[in-house]
């Protein structure tokens, strides 16, 4: 841990700042009291057990600066009960992984001394969060001061103060030394390695460490389809009977490194922790609202809201906005047709180098407008779900991934199929993708990491104006990087990263068969996409919290879903091709059957490779099982156990209320015989 | 329970007998005084802490009377304590479903008294035989008397005794009073209701009720398709444009039943405690055979067979014995059209009443003939895979299902699929549908229920010739009870009738909208198949050993495999139709290319539909859940409460060791003080 900087806590002892909370500068007096104490109090008095302190401003500070942040830090005996309250798992001493409990720590493999280094940063900023999170209103009917600001107990406090506006923000802490030494085995030696996913993950948590996973192993996988693509890019460009193998190679490879790709990321949450951790109850997301009720599940005061009710904004509002959105793309679409059969007629006139280049300006004008739409619908999507009213976060990503899904999907590939489908040009298909993809692919590495970067850069500047230039190298104080991270764009998930790579699937999944280089492209823009991704992780954003994942969730889904449209283009591809149509020279409708015959009997493989390959390795599975039956095995001794004292049939659960029970404090002598006979 | 019946326990106290065991009558002294001892030894010392007798020989006994029979009972807090063992789950106080356990016995609704009754008597019986399959071996090492029969540590001396012959069966006897107000209710009463699902339950077990329900829900299913179906029977039958209707309709209605299905099945499982119940580690299946190693998951000594071994064994015998099976069935139909067209020629050439018999003569050998090679196949598919030396049972089972499923498939619907798409005459295909559907109906019904019936009668009558025939209806004595059902055939589980189910279902849905009366023949056939299995349970098979079931298993893939086949054939059929085709007068590309667009569309709603509808109804999702969310905050507590009391950092593990560790037997104060906070 950041030994470097620390606190001094209100006793006079130091501790190590984890994360910060930032109230809005004019917030009462009396509201923040509140909120320390109860960050402070004991967790027996419903308190989260933290250590909290003001920052004192710097030498630099001024009048402008916000007074309200508070560094959060805790003991490491806190911390410890905290990763036992969230359930991670980490590496016993015998190698498999089990969930950590406070009692048993020594038994665990990475556990010395103190328990000091044991948990990462990440996992304890993770953990002072959950406890933020869970810490709870008791009978306080508002926030002090703010008789607007409506509490009941069981309301998150951190929720409610997030959400009515007074709490700006809560953030993790970067580690100035770790994230150095990161950034540099990951993305400033340049050569041919692996990324360091270990401590990605230990840096910026499973979740993020899955999506670079993920995207190397992506970017692994189509090398072989980029390689298969040279030559027939270099040898037969016209020729597009022979891609017919190719499409062929493409769509098992496609289902194949899909299925891999479970198991890698199995493997991968096991030894992580995340693949046997057991889900905590999911509490309401923070827009969510409703008439205050008793929530059947925890039996809690909560907002409940109808479920019918969000039906119907579902199905009255979001759907048919949705297709009208569809519609506007299609519209947008034909407009761009016009406009590449206008620069044709241009050229065709009066064929000369400008107007050669012409024919690809509706193309790249095309893909910026695409990309702007996409932009603009991923905002109403967003507003959109958020009105839906989801109650829980998961089910809020879902619905918008849909969303964003379903248009980019459209609005990416609806000009491809008209393409090929409907006017039946090979060679403009092939054309539109390469300036699609080349331009979709310049445009995201500008947006994603330039953008933010140069912006961060700028208003840096304007704020730091008066330090020292020679201290940026230097370590800085406190609140210094508290200044300097609290100003910093803020990661919103993987999801778009996640987007980006989706369609770039797309490309060169449904159309591989027409132009075998896109896997070619795909693959250089993944390698500058790790580096950019990087880059912009550890030096645009405010550090995210570590999100524990056991998988890419909804995004599998999304991928083989594709997969599967794929198998769908790919042989209505080969059915036009005229090599295979060649074969069938008196019927059509001959060709089409088989076509259609073919298509059938790759989507069935297709299925039943998905089910017979099994989604976790062997040895996880018999790991994972072990520790299962050794949990009944131990369930089942206790019962045994306490069948043979035969004196209180206390099992499980009435143990605990048993060593309570007796109130003269004698143990009964039979009692003790049965039990150490263990 | 059973109170009538009786048997003196070897303490001169009774006990209601639950389980047979029959041993082979030269079984040698020593083995069965081991056995014996080791069914009656307490627990900690290995036993199973049975209760068994030896039968005494009724009146009639005779010389030729196997003496090695043996009853197997237990004390009800024996069972209870059982019940824990499996796990059973129980209807709480609250009304919702919970693991039973002895300590919380007074927080059960049912449970009343010393806890008599609460059990019932299948549940005793399904106990009884987890305790005796769970009894191991200790450090003999081969079962006394038979040096050849080898044991280790911890081997099922039960399986073993089993698969070496020395063990005939293990039943559990039936309750005749029970028996006969469960048949009264099921089907000797006329009147239309639904059956007794709680009671078959009750008395069968749940892998039965489900079974049931299924047939009694799939019945109801059929029922609108069936009364759609009459009309255009009645007024259309040879305009088959009108079944296009019938045809879409059907294909929306098969995945609505099946999703339902899955919905309905979650909430019988949830009433009867199966839903949320843990499945307990599974032993190996007692034909499994390997050399003896250590598993990995339990670290027990046990068989191991190398999984390389038994993929060869598949692919390199199975799969081509299938294959090569499947081709002889083909081949067959080829002899069943040749015959077709000889019976169709005869009657050309002299039409009278008998030539026109004569041709439904080669559908009905045809009919019979399948039937004969679906049983061969069946031992065949039986046999190999026995021989592919699967672990599990369940494993076997799944092998079995699949081997059986195609074979089956094939068998029963390659004709009609030639008839369809390859002679396209739809006719024929109305009239061999017709034929092999009523066919195989009879046959089934006969092979089924009557035929056993029937040799079981004759058995009896010549076994019990010298009995009082008047004493058939009186209470029988114990010993006679035992001999009849040790008598009566073993009934194999509930596979082919799932599979009868599953190839009815078929010739509904596959052609439905050739021949819509199919859904009337099957509502009709079910309706007497209902009466003719619940008979066949009651009077013909020894009673089965209940097995616990939350859903059907690999049923519902089955079905939804058969449904996704029959949108393909449908569709397909559809295309064929002539008034479909004069919409598309010029061109049968247009056609084609307009019905594969229209059967991906229904494939996609269908995966859509699978999806969105949730497979567990929203009030038990609740219920379990809140289930789930107490026992995390049970856990969370606990490590509350022990962190307050900081003496010893005990947790859910070490709080059991907690009770035992002072041995001073003094009860530290502080913890008192914390634990008794709450």
């Amino acid at each position: 841990m950041q030994k470097s900087l620390s606190v001094y806590d209100s006793d006079g002892s130091t501790f190590a700042p984890l994360v910060v909370i930032e109230l809005v500068s004019e917030t009462k007096e009396e509201a923040i009291a509140w909120l320390l104490n109860r960050v402070r109090d004991k967790q027996q008095d419903g308190g989260a057990e933290l250590l909290v302190e003001q920052l004192t401003p710097g030498a630099q500070g001024t009048e402008k600066d916000n007074p309200n942040v508070y560094v959060v830090g805790a003991s490491w005996q806190r911390l410890l009960y905290g990763a036992e309250d969230v359930g991670l798992f980490k590496e016993f001493n015998d190698g498999s992984m089990r969930g950590f409990t406070y009692a048993n720590k020594h038994n665990f493999k990475e556990f010395q001394g103190d328990g000091d280094g044991f948990l990462s940063m990440a996992e304890c900023q993770y953990i002072i969060k959950h406890e933020l999170d869970n810490l709870r209103a008791k009978d306080e009917a508002h926030v002090p001061g703010y008789p607007k600001m409506k509490l009941y107990p069981g309301k998150s406090v951190i929720r409610r103060m997030q959400s009515k506006g007074i709490l700006v923000q809560v953030f993790p802490l970067h580690e100035k030394e770790e994230l150095k030494r990161l950034s540099f085995s990951w993305f400033k030696k340049i050569k041919l390695s692996f990324q360091p996913l270990d401590d990605i993950r230990h840096y910026f948590g499973e979740g993020m460490a899955l999506y670079f996973g993920f995207l190397e192993y992506f970017t692994l996988a189509l090398i072989p389809m980029a390689l298969i693509g040279i030559p027939y890019y270099l040898f037969d460009w016209e020729d597009y009977d022979k891609f017919t193998v190719f499409a062929g190679f493409n769509l098992v490879w496609c289902t194949v490194i899909l299925e891999l790709w479970k198991r890698l990321s199995a493997s991968l949450a096991y030894g992580w922790g995340t693949l046997s951790r057991k889900k905590a109850f999911e509490e309401p997301r923070p827009g969510f609202h409703g008439v205050l009720g008793v929530n059947p599940v925890t039996g809690r005061a909560e907002p409940l809201y109808s479920n019918a009710k969000r039906q119907l904004r579902i199905y009255l509002v979001s759907v048919p906005f949705v297709l009208l959105c569809l519609y506007l793309s299609l519209y947008v679409m034909m407009i761009y047709f016009d406009m590449e059969g206008w620069a044709l007629m241009i050229h065709d006139e009066e064929p000369t180098f400008w107007t050669g280049l012409l024919l690809f300006i509706p193309s790249i004008i095309y893909a910026v407008v695409i990309e702007i739409m996409n932009l603009i619908y991923r905002y109403a999507a967003e507003f959109l779900t958020g009105w839906e009213n989801h109650r829980l976060e998961s089910t809020f990503q879902n619905h918008l991934v849909l969303k964003v899904l379903v248009f980019n999907f459209f609005n990416c590939f609806a000009s491809l199929f008209y393409i090929a489908f409907v006017m039946q040009d090979m060679v403009l298909l092939r054309q539109s993708l390469a300036t699609l993809l080349i331009t979709s692919q310049i445009l995201n590495q500008i947006m994603e990491a330039f953008l933010p970067y140069w912006l961060q850069r700028r208003r840096n500047k304007k704020a730091h104006k008066r330090m020292i230039k020679t201290m940026e190298d230097k370590e800085l104080p406190l609140s210094e990087q508290v200044k300097l991270e609290a100003d910093m764009s803020t990661y919103l998930g993987t999801f778009d990263d996640y987007l980006e790579l989706f369609l770039l699937f797309g490309y060169v999944s449904l159309f591989s068969c027409v132009y075998p280089l896109a896997a070619v492209l795909v693959v250089l823009n993944n390698v500058t996409e790790v580096y950019s991704d990087a880059f912009k992780m550890c030096k645009v954003f405010k550090r995210p919290f570590s999100e524990p994942a056991a998988n890419i969730g909804v995004w599998q889904l999304a991928f083989e879903a594709m997969s599967v449209i794929a198998v769908v283009t790919n042989c209505a591809l080969i059915g036009m091709s005229p090599k295979v149509k060649s074969y069938f020279p008196e019927s059509e409708t001959q060709l089409i059957l088989w076509v259609v015959g073919f298509e059938h009997f790759l989507l069935a493989s297709k299925f039943i490779l998905t089910f017979v390959i099994p989604d976790v390795p062997k040895h996880i599975q018999i790991k994972l099982s072990r520790l299962e039956f050794e949990s009944l095995e131990a369930l089942k001794k206790r019962s045994i156990k306490v069948k043979k004292s035969r004196y209180h049939h206390s099992t499980l659960n009435s143990t605990f209320l048993w060593c309570v029970k007796p109130k003269n404090g004698e143990v009964p002598k039979n009692n003790m015989k049965g039990l150490q006979g263990e």
